[in-house]
């Protein structure tokens, strides 16, 4: 296989396939790691002549010790041979510096990560599900901070999206029976390939395992050389675009083993990822749980669209479960069997894709990452959206309203401005029918990770439903004053041809009828240059002749009411779990203690998203401080805000640095006055204020 | 089989499944429609023998007339037979109107409810899921406003439990690997019983079969005997806990064919509800969706009791989707194959189920129907809860509460106090370990429905899952003060039993550790009065003898800091889906148009559940007052209060109809001034208020 073959290989399947085998690796991470490239290469040439002057340098120690050299020509080569070997280790320092980045890489992202899972894990924010029976490798647990956290997500997401844009919001169910998922494609397409270990039968993700490989070699392996290393990068960046028989090739060509046993693989095939179920009793009637939620959308959209006053533009939207049948999953929260997707169609006259609202958001700025820039050297650079539409980098308005309107979705939640990017498709990733796609990246301890795609997907998925079922799912645009439009008339003379054609006459008529425009103007041109032309009537399987007399083919300026069309619809597609993934990282420091002994760790979440919103306690244990609690404690439910009341006689430092691991952004102290505490400024608070200092604070 | 058999035949199992059991049937409906049965008995025994009279007479008059008997005598013959006609006619219809009810029966029950489902189908509070694809029974979709009224439900429920009550809810995956539901019992007994038509396989529910040949008898053949009535009442009433024996000898006995094709039936055999799958690839690892949330609650327990800081009580809660594969599903969005479930998992100490905030609710009173009082002639009548559970009526203080939080959760959400009830399991729809079980039922077209179980199900769930996992799922209890218990300690002399048995020793040793306290005291007395025993060592297949110098058994009182035990548990669980449903008939009414030639549909929600809160409209079309309402219309939006707008010139009452179906409690119509109308009192305004009226009003 030559690896240049790669870049140009067909891209199987539309967006949602896609997207789920680019989300698969983060192999973007490095194919965007560009900057160190030419350095990289040009140290690992530099290492690899090094190696080579050390080895002949170390070939001539040995000769000159055979050969019984005197003591100063020898200790002359030992010396000469000990410089070269530290040059070429002052060469692996530089390079294993590029390969790990910036920031120490891979060793301090996952020490970062560790700590905030084990913070997560420790306060139940998440819990391996059925940890007691040894949990379900891609199945986790919200507990309960976890799951207020989730719930002030969605509640956010339906005021930010739902109610804010009039949206029609629906719930089906998960299980689907399998006629819809074959006109969606997935029963077909929605897969992913498998190795297995040919003697212990285990199976792998047949790109994971190539992944892995070339991430190790590039990472650890300093001797490789620069051809190699290209090698590597360039299957790296093309693991999503790979065929079955293209990664067959890596994995024989690299001796690739079963990572467990070190047993031969079998060849990769493609392994569906729908949990398939059976519907009632009889056995026969197959369903699958639903992959993605937009299909209950899409086989609604006649009903939605007569709810909507069969008018366009609008959106439908839905919150729900997908489930996802992983061969292998890894990454905790960031790749499952399980999660929640929180889905939009926005259907759209595909002539008009103008935003009435566009002007709200045209001058948010922030990094995008356009298809022509994702190249080596570049990344992504703040441009206003205002800009981008008005550049055509983003293909409409009303994408680029959603893309502004999930960048301020997300940076409400509390991620992290700089470590959000809108990257588009590449042309190789995208469905052949998608208009144009933008993926919202977050920048985690795992690389960037999608969280929202926002796809204009054209007319293909109400065209396919409508196919499958025999149901139209058209949309029609009434025209103030009724239009002129040019129409093509063929009229058969039917006297004529049944005297011609006898029995046959039918068949000969129904297929003057059928003729496409094109066919039929030709006819037309003999017609009136020849007076006769052989006609080919396939139910006969036959030519005839036809002459003029027998059909008069024109022109004709006919009056139209309306115009009915297939309406577009613009996805924005989120992973709730992701994206509170994300929020937890981004939201996760440590603070030391006042006597600076020890680490504290903190999640500083936006009050909107805190699962928990206020702690109440008294600071030092007596009965009337605590009655107080208590009455403020009733108040705070009354108005519904969730809270936490301490009335342990434990230390206020030890009682903050509990509520500080559950993200608790208010305090009520109670004294002799009641205090309030707000984390959000905490740090400069403390900095900047003088403060009250008792014997049972320690920090 | 002898009817009466039936009264004792054992029940299977559990509450979950014995309450899915008890909700297929709305059998329940029979059993209590009893003040009627007396008289009902009366009229078909008075009917028969009417019906005998008529014959007989009949025959006279043939014989007459055979006879040629003169016109004076076969007219008063006849003139006695069309008397007795007549008189059975009346009987007949003085039954037929016992057996319909006082309300005119199930025509008017049907009629009201296709009026409400037309009404909710037309406006889209539920489509039918797939439904271009020709549907899938079972299945429904919540469109926009069902969808809306279903986040106010759970929102609502939020509130009122997880809130107030500081629950620790969590959110738990569907996907289920086998061995959780093997531990509940769902693997082995979670079935319905099902017959097939011997010919086409169609599948059928054996119980419904039965149901319906029952209730067609009774409804509608007058002529059947009072003794053969009273059989088939009592079949309906124990249609639950008919074994699949007993139903398969119903079923031969009253030759049930298949209902479509009039084939013979199979015998009936059992039937898994869940939807069965396979997690990961590899094809061996069997997997259900969960048939309820509840076991995700219990596998958590140890971690959820530390979160809770080791303290009980405590409840969890989760809401989330639950999967049952019914065999053939009916009564619309009552019995679904995919569903909304709320459920709470109030751990509690059995030896103390006292609730601090009883006092809270002791005061509410409702319709109860305890256990004992379930028998002809009786109904649910007006109990408070403090009176229920100070007489023992109801369990204990927890059960209580939660039945009065359910009680205030019901009504508040627009459910009708007088069409609710409490109704206490009885002794044989009960699990063996449950301790008490009330359903909040709701009455429907369809009879009394179950919407909510709350049951005390004892240590059950925890030591199933601790059986099988291995794992503890205890807690304990710390004694402020040591306490003094009395223990039996079983002390082996090693030495003595060593050179007795040699290498017999260590079983001989374990097995006298091992023994039970009564085993051991026996044994005691046994030394004490003859000084040799004989004694079963199971590990070595035979008896030794035991001696006084063998071992000392004494009672020795020690210190215990602590108690270890397993919790009890109390198990609210909300039918969403069906709550959802009941409030739609209990909400919907019709109005007269002004001129009294058309009838509108109303729902007339609670604020708290409208789907949309209000409807902003100007009275007549004008530039300024389009502006205005548009003002009003962001403000609502930035307020988080979901609304409509509504431009269009259509006359007010038409547009008033339109919100009216929609249930939307409030109008702001905008004029010279603005208006406010709140539609909850909307009719006693109307009468009670002189109105304005325009042109353009047409009510």
């Amino acid at each position: 296989m030559r690896i240049s073959t790669l870049l140009t290989s067909s891209i199987p399947f539309g967006h949602n396939f896609f997207n789920r085998r680019a989300l698969a690796s983060s192999s973007l991470a490095f194919r965007f790691r560009t900057m160190a490239d030419s350095s990289e290469d040009s140290l690992r040439k530099a290492l690899s002549e090094k190696q080579s002057e050390v080895e002949s340098q170390g070939n001539q120690v040995r000769a000159l010790k055979e050969a019984g050299a005197a003591k100063t020509e020898l200790d002359a080569a030992v010396k000469a041979l000990n410089a070269l070997k530290l040059e070429k280790t002052s060469i692996e320092k530089n390079l294993q510096a590029i390969i790990s980045g910036p920031d120490g890489g891979s060793v301090n992202k996952e020490a970062f990560r560790q700590a905030v899972v084990n913070t997560l894990e420790r306060r139940l924010f998440y819990i391996p599900s059925f940890k007691i029976y040894g949990g379900v490798a891609g199945l986790y647990d919200y507990g309960p901070p976890g799951c207020a956290v989730k719930s002030n997500v969605l509640g956010f997401w339906r005021q930010h999206f739902v109610l804010e844009e009039n949206m029609l919001e629906v719930d089906c169910p998960c299980v689907t029976p399998e006629i819809v998922l074959k006109a969606s494609g997935h029963v077909e397409k929605f897969t992913d390939l498998m190795v297995k270990d040919e003697k212990s039968g285990t199976c792998y993700r047949a790109d994971h395992l190539l992944k892995d490989f070339c991430k190790e070699k590039l990472e650890k392996d300093l001797r490789i050389t620069s051809e190699m290393a290209m090698e590597l990068k360039e299957v790296l960046s093309n693991l999503d675009v790979l065929s079955a028989e293209e990664l067959g090739e890596c994995i024989k060509r690299y001796g690739i083993t079963a990572p467990d046993t070190r047993n031969p693989l079998s060849n990769p095939y493609p392994f569906n990822l729908m949990f398939q179920t059976s519907i009632g009793p009889s056995g026969v009637s197959t369903g699958f749980m639903r992959p993605e939620t937009a299909q209950g959308i899409f086989v609604n959209f006649r009903d939605l669209y007569y709810y909507n006053g069969n008018k366009l533009p609008f959106a439908a939207a839905q919150i729900g479960q997908a489930f996802r049948n992983e061969i292998s999953p890894r990454q905790g929260l960031l790749r499952v069997r399980e999660f929640t997707l929180a889905e939009i169609e926005h259907f759209v006259d595909p002539e008009d894709k103008s935003h009435p609202k566009f002007s709200d958001v045209a001058h948010l700025e922030f990094l995008m990452f356009p298809r022509d820039e994702q190249k080596p050297g570049h990344s992504a650079r703040i441009i206003s959206i205002g800009e981008a539409v008005a550049s055509k980098i983003v293909d409409n308005e009303t994408l680029g309203y959603f893309i502004g309107r999930v960048y301020l979705f997300l940076t409400h939640l509390g991620i992290d401005k700089n470590r959000l990017r809108f990257r588009q498709h590449l042309a190789n990733e995208m469905a052949h029918y998608a208009q144009d796609c933008w993926d919202a990246e977050i920048e985690t301890s795992y690389g960037w990770i999608e969280c929202v795609g926002i796809a204009d997907r054209s007319a293909y998925d109400l065209k396919a439903h409508s196919e499958k079922s025999k149901v139209d799912l058209e949309a029609q645009e009434k025209y103030s004053e009724p239009r002129e439009v040019e129409k093509l008339v063929i009229s058969p003379v039917k006297k004529v041809i049944g005297l011609a054609f006898k029995v046959d006459q039918k068949k000969v008529l129904e297929a003057l009828e059928a003729m496409k425009e094109e066919e039929a103007l030709k006819m037309k041109t003999d017609l009136e240059s020849k007076g006769e032309v052989e006609f080919y009537v396939c139910t006969l399987g036959k030519n005839v002749s036809i002459n003029s007399s027998m059909v008069t083919i024109s022109k004709e300026k006919k009056k139209e009411h309306q115009r009915v069309f297939t309406p577009s619809v613009i996805e924005p597609s989120f992973g709730i779990g992701r994206i509170i993934y994300c929020l937890y990282e981004h939201s996760y420091y440590m603070r030391p203690s006042r006597d600076g002994n020890e680490q504290f760790n903190v999640f500083r979440f936006p009050p909107l998203v805190a699962p928990i919103k206020c702690t109440v306690f008294p600071l030092v244990q007596k009965p009337e401080y605590e009655e107080v609690s208590k009455v403020i404690s009733k108040s705070l439910t009354a108005s519904g805000i969730s809270h936490k009341i301490d009335i342990t006689g434990t230390s206020i430092g030890k009682r903050y640095a509990r509520t500080d691991e559950l993200g608790v952004p208010f305090a009520i102290t109670v004294d002799s006055t009641l205090s309030l505490r707000d984390l959000r400024t905490w740090a400069d608070v403390w900095s900047a204020f003088p403060h009250h200092s008792s014997g049972s604070v320690d920090e």
